[in-house]
């Protein structure tokens, strides 16, 4: 089974690289399952009903989130009702929505978990415990299981992988906006990469323009974060996992921008 | 003018790489500057003089510091005297060391920097300020200017990416430990990476023990992080700078591991 | 030489304390300069200029802020105007606004700055640094100054006071909202209080409204701040000091709230 | 039934003011229950085994802690046995130690909390869903319920504070070393105060030395932190509860130092 993963879609330059991208890495790499982190995709904050179902339509399976889940207020509104929709499944008790999926593919199901670390980023549940109450159900029911960790520290990502080996197919980074190079398989068969990058502005910061995180980091003021505008890339993995045995053999790193074209 | 920069040397297991693969890459590539960070160069925590002298013996010509520089108290009887070695520049006056040092070479001299942010590490003096102070006396020396910036978080790193973009000829990102795939030249000629990885085990956790690393993410109790026995890796860039302008017009990643092994 | 310090002021039960309350404590205590925190003044969340004229008509002589001057954006318009209105000193070179002001009292004039702690906030200039700068520059006018620093803590408050004790007449902590026991003469002569607390809403969360605060607490998820309604309280302490040398030689606290009635 | 709760006890200082001062507190004052915070009781980092035999034979019933409990070694060795030391409740399964104990006195038993903030603390489990779920256990058992909430910020303190009045006898906060001024009665029944204080060294910093803790401030360098010698103080509170309900009708506050001498 082959997955695709495609970090964080910022705003509107990074929902026009999927609509134009996704269908023809679709038809070229025939992925069964295809996973994107939204939790940037309004404007760079959060995510709106039309976006979640617009990366739908353009042929994403699941939408994963992280720390910036709910700075759209729609989100409550929707969430509950958005079958492909996951939020980090360490939120606590009572927060709205899921954190995990099961994608129906060819080859038998796919469960899509999403977490969220905790160093550098807000006190929520333990999500290495969390990973453990999860996996264990998820493993009942497929052996192939995908997890986005959302998490800033490297040390904890590392960490979310090596804890992860052998007993999921896949541990991908997603929020530091840019992609690692340490892709690799680990061990005992799980696909691991720190982050896989971002979708959407190529030169802005993480996304934003660069003048107001400027004036941030030389001011201490507090500034207006904006979607940059200009040209755009899109970061992605591709995972292909053995659909008997759950374990991963090959994770490959995808960058397209003006400095990697792509070639059909 | 070529600069090789070497990633976060980790303990014995990176000396030792060091040891073997920089005659090597020395011979093949023919750097005019080799750059290491060696923060972590004395088991996992500071350096020491004799490694120091060591780095140097094996071929760099610059050592570069971080938030680890300190870890070893070894560190505050040679700094005053060790030329080649620098710490990150903005320490509050008073601090021992220098941030900055100027290589001379064929093509004329480097000057070569080390800043360390400030976003989840200590509060010390603005890195930004800090460049534009360094920066202007470099310039009437040399246009060849090699930043080392030593920073967590990668909204920061690229920030000094982009602020110093066409004022020096690179800024090498070093901390996390992980290698980014972001390299790439700004667009006034500045070679800019996130981070340019770490040189030590290849099975550890930002080259730490695994099950104290996870011990602590799992628990919160405090744990004692070992330098990781077993294979090694080492991570590096390779820059090539027009001497005259001090622009960048090229910027490679080296990984050497089992699953990217060098072919000499 | 009297100083009569009043705690941030939060939002408009904070104001109504202020404008009921600081005539009464004028005619009773007679202070010659009187200090208010005032960077929530408006809703909370900063200041604007008709409460920043208001708090002065009712008594005060010195405004003073914090990590929220910034809050909302009127403050950029009349900050440079206005002259009774101080932010942190150790913003970086190039913010709006001063951090020293000398009040002229019948007894010759008093310096007051304004610092901002760096543990737990965000990363500004030293304070330490622009404190030893400031004082010199204040001591060439007046042997009275008086400092609010506003920080977290108490670690980083203790070691202010311990650092300037001699040095200034005081040092009166502010942004914790809650007042501290500590008041005390240091052995050089310098009144210090770890936090002077809170004027604003006495059933609330630091003056905010509970169940927005225990939201964040229990879910993570993003809040409405809303000043607290109801009850309210008085924050404040007084300072004597002996103007000649500049030494304080009382310190004492002031509260008033339904568990502490003011008596006239 | 009164409860005498004694403030963090920092080194040698700490523990001779306990020695001192804690038979005659129990002579004059007469409380049923003794709580001594102990992390910080051996040289300012943790406890160990004698000291907290020590702490039982000068008086105290319960001895809580904080995130210093695992700086000593010893610690492992003999918390489980400990029968009269708890430590925070919500560090995650699998941590030594229990976070809750019962205490039996003539007016029936009462039970004592200790749980752990995690604003600018280590990530642990959630302490209010911690709380919930003890206090349901306690309340089957007695009425009288005490938590020591060792925490950081004011803002997690007084939450817990709001969220536990009602259905807790005190909430007592520890953990910033300094007294604060608003201990009360909430409107429900349950004593609070923001932080209890300090039992240790008068002039240090928080108990230390302060020629280190200003190093570290101004030079950002690792430093090593002692104990700082010379004059002492203690800080407490006394609660009174009615055992029938649980509810508390009075906290006052205590401190002894040369500024407040004591009164026999
Ligand atoms: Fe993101
Ligand atoms: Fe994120
Ligand atoms: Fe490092
Ligand atoms: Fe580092
Ligand atoms: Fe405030
Ligand atoms: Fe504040
Ligand atoms: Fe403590
Ligand atoms: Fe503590």
């Amino acid at each position: 089974m082959r997955i695709l993963f495609i970090g964080d879609v910022v705003g509107l330059p990074g929902q026009k690289m999927v609509e134009h991208y996704l269908p023809r890495l679709k038809e070229k790499h025939r992925p069964d399952v295809v996973v994107i982190n939204g939790e940037n995709a309004a404007g760079g904050k959060g995510i709106t009903e039309p976006i979640y179902r617009a990366l739908l339509a353009w042929g994403a399976h699941v939408i994963t989130l992280g720390n910036h889940a709910w700075d759209k207020r729609d989100i409550f509104e929707f969430i509950d009702q958005a079958k492909a929709l996951i939020r980090p499944a360490n939120y606590p008790p009572g927060t709205p929505g899921k954190g995990i999926v099961f994608v129906p593919t060819e080859h038998g199901e796919a469960a899509v978990i999403n977490l969220q670390g905790r160093a550098f980023l807000p006190a929520i549940d333990c999500p290495f415990q969390k990973a453990d109450e999860l996996i264990a159900a998820a493993s009942a029911r497929t052996p192939v299981i995908i997890v986005d960790f959302h998490a800033e520290a490297t040390s904890e990502k590392q960490a979310m992988g090596w804890y992860l080996d052998g007993r999921v197919s896949a541990v991908i980074g997603t929020h530091t906006h840019v992609q690692t190079a340490d892709n690799r398989i680990l061990p005992r068969g799980t696909a691991y990469i720190t982050d896989v990058g971002m979708t959407g502005p190529y030169d802005g910061i993480l996304g934003v323009d660069r003048e107001a995180v400027l004036r941030k980091f030389l001011t201490g003021l507090p500034v207006r974060f904006d979607v940059k505008e200009g040209r755009s890339q899109l970061n992605a993995v591709f995972v292909d996992v053995d659909e008997k045995s759950g374990r991963a053999f090959r994770i490959e790193r995808l960058i397209i921008n003006d400095d990697h074209p792509y070639f059909e």
